[in-house]
């Protein structure tokens, strides 16, 4: 039934490049001399250690047919693997002594949600920062694999709507192509990273904080070296931000054809459409109310604004400010941007632009079906019709996605955690953003939750983060069956 | 286009009804010597008299047809004029002076949903508070005929789903048995009533109050004639309380089988067996729940449990105790139960179960139909498979409901009100239940709310009350289109 050897040999693979990841922190922690070099070292090497032994278990294998089924447990397990061994580093060097406080930061990584246990990060050695940013920016070059490859190919919550318009890319099949596209779209990544750190370089950022932020902002994981995160931040900077958290939340796809020069391409992309005037839109309304509730005058409260709500919108994180604090309405406002999401085939978690497009759109036709019962009113994505069972598949993964969130508030209440605190670390979580609202708010972190508590949310950033079929699939006794 | 000569002639019944309704109220009034006697009088003749006339204006119609239109019209005005017109006893006699919140109470009244502005109930006029208890008494009778009739006829979010199941009515036409079933069903309604009453009586609460309150457990409105709703009474009262609220969350037509002693129909109904199970499940976690967080004892804490369970999941809203002091888990999960609602074809308001039922269903089913997706697998309900257009139309509610909640809690943060008031009042006014959380909390009332606040939840209860569609409609510029 499953072909376990090939699932073997692929987190085999995954952990060797976990694991030399890892080893990229060495000279880091090197070169400040700090005390965790070895514990740095022991993780990558019993990573790579076993990385390398399930790879070989698989060698003699002949069949390399890999099934549906073979796909989501190895995209799941994977993910969970990979946050294990991660958290070796934090464990071995006593950064983060306990287990559930460890495995929580390192899937919070991986995942590019960015929301922490940790108290002091100031006081983390910079090694292990560094390896802390890197779980991120690894996290989101396995999304963007994700999106582009694997969900469609598993048909996933409406993922073939978007990579319809990907190149090499059809929705039915795994083509050779592929791989050429990954490469493409992760020279992208690559690229603005290096960019992205050079410009906050040039802003005044120093070099080691400048790469650490950039490699979060590109997977939109959140994750700051500093306790105030991005607050009185000069605006030079808070603005390089706000633009790579911006590219970081559109499809790359998208941000190749622009490359390519084909802004036709862009413009006609109706999901890019709507996440930039929506952005805007909520952007001058958080504007408004802020030049009524503060007297910080109009670039500050426009910056403040911008980024708070691109932050949210691309599931990114950073905290430029204590918004909670704004004005009643704001943290309403800003607890359902939690669930927005940035645009599929970015490393922005949540439910996505396009899917929230064909809600929209949906529920809209069917107030006119209402007074038309005969006629055939398709939804149209960009000019185009999208099949009725794609429509069906968005409806469904949304409705899940509001009944996960239910289930999780009910159980993290039931830990004692009161209303405002369990929606917001919930739909935090979920959504893979960060920060939340209550006790778990932008300037506040999730070391004060119960420890059971700790493992929900880390199990909700994984259902999120992998479009929640992928997961939810392996816990139907069906999928188990043998045929 | 729209036919509004039998618009006007309809119109002109139903405020006939409501004046004579009205007048009703003055044998109460005059019995118990209170000054009210006169504004009850002169409402009710003004009410009367503009019945009259619109009725008169309609003369000379010749065109009897009503199209699909002009229903969607006559329900939302229906319910916009009988609430003006019901608001004028309050007004005339003093007792709530603003116009603003006498249409809150009265609308509040015909949508069954008990949110009051009164902060002492006990001082107003028995005549005027008998009134009260009858607005959602009549509420509740006309949404028999709404749910069993006019709904389905004009499709709304898969009202024929229940419809298939009652006695003489299709899905496709308004049949002349209709008639014959809306009274029968009147029959069942007024002979439950009558019978509360006559318990609570016996019971040992005095005849008004018993009156009172059967008039609003069957509609599961909630109005109570005392300020401390029903804390504190003794428990044959709470259990007979409960037993009524449970069955006018029961559909209609069930509880018509139930008397035929069909019991078979009642066992194979898939949406009761859920209403019921779900019921005493959560009833068992509350329970639990008290006896960890009071020391009030099994009986007690099972009683207080389920009262409150049952009076939120019927959407009824009476109170037994101040639940939102138990746990914050509760309140949460209170919260949620919020959105569920009783059965359709009931007096419930909300989402109603068997739209649950299709939800849940069908988003199972879409995990099978990803591992599968070339099988055909339509959902099914009491055994039946649904077609895939109600299935669509179900799903298609719900999000609206969602989209409108979402809507509703934005515009009342934006008022100042904070987080969880405004979560706890939007769900509270759009499920047609009555308390919220927060500020508007089971042992507090909307008055406090601001005056922009309270016409937006007037018009979240009309939404909700109405099946969303049904006023949603009118708002858009197709529906006004001439063809
Ligand atoms: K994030
Ligand atoms: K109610």
């Amino acid at each position: 039934m499953f072909n376990y050897k090939v699932i073997s040999r692929i987190l085999g693979i995954l952990l060797i490049i976990n694991g030399g990841f890892m080893a990229l922190c060495l000279p880091v922690s090197i070169y400040y001399w700090e005390t965790d070099s070895v514990s740095l070292a022991i993780s990558s090497a019993i990573t790579l250690a076993c990385g390398f032994l399930l790879k070989h278990l698989a060698r003699n294998n002949k069949n390399k047919d890999l099934k549906k089924k073979d796909g989501y447990l190895i995209v799941t397990s994977g993910w969970i693997v990979m946050s294990f061994f991660g958290a070796l580093p934090y464990l071995i060097s006593g950064a983060i002594p306990s287990l559930t406080d460890a495995f929580f930061e390192t899937i919070s990584g991986f995942t590019t949600t960015g929301a922490s246990i940790l108290n002091d990060i100031e006081a983390v050695p910079r090694g292990i920062l560094f390896w802390r940013s890197l779980t991120q920016w690894i996290g989101g070059m396995g999304i963007i694999v994700l999106a582009l490859a694997i969900l469609p190919f598993l048909g996933i919550g409406g993922m073939q709507l978007f990579v319809a318009e990907a190149p090499g890319i059809t929705p039915d099949k795994l083509q050779p192509r592929i791989q050429e596209t990954a490469k493409r779209l992760w020279y992208i990544y690559v690229g603005l990273t290096l960019t992205e750190a050079i410009l906050l370089y040039l802003a005044g950022m120093g070099a080691y904080d400048a790469i650490n932020h950039s490699l979060t902002t590109m997977a939109t994981g959140g994750f700051s070296t500093m306790n105030a995160s991005l607050q009185g931040q000069p605006a030079a900077i808070q603005y390089i931000i706000i633009v790579f958290m911006f590219l970081a939340g559109t499809s790359f796809t998208l941000t190749y054809f622009g490359l390519k020069r084909n802004f036709t391409k862009i413009i006609k992309n109706e999901e890019f459409v709507v996440y930039l005037l929506f952005t805007l839109a909520i952007t001058v309304i958080v504007t408004l109310t802020l030049l009524v509730v503060t007297d910080h005058g109009i670039e500050r409260s426009f910056r403040d604004a911008l980024f708070q709500v691109v932050s949210l919108i691309t599931t990114t994180g950073f905290v430029s400010a204590d918004y909670t604090q704004w004005a009643p309405f704001l943290s309403v406002l800003f607890f359902i941007l939690l669930f927005v999401g940035g645009s599929a085939g970015s490393t922005a978690g949540g439910v996505k632009v396009i899917r929230h497009v064909v809600l929209f759109k949906n529920s809209f036709l069917e107030l006119k079906r209402q007074l038309h019962p005969s006629a055939v009113m398709p939804v149209r994505i960009s000019g185009k019709a999208i099949e009725q069972n794609i429509v069906y598949n968005v409806l469904a993964f949304i409705m899940i996605y509001i009944l996960v969130f239910l289930v999780g508030v009910t159980l993290l209440s039931s830990m004692n955690v009161d209303f405002d605190t369990a929606f917001g670390a919930v739909a935090t979580s979920l959504g893979n953003v960060g920060p939340g609202i209550g006790d778990v708010g932008p300037v506040d972190n999730f070391s004060g939750m119960p420890m059971a508590g700790k493992w929900l949310l880390a199990a909700l950033m994984l259902l999120g983060r992998l479009e929640l079929f992928t997961v939810l699939m392996l816990l139907s006794p069906h999928f188990w069956k043998k045929r």
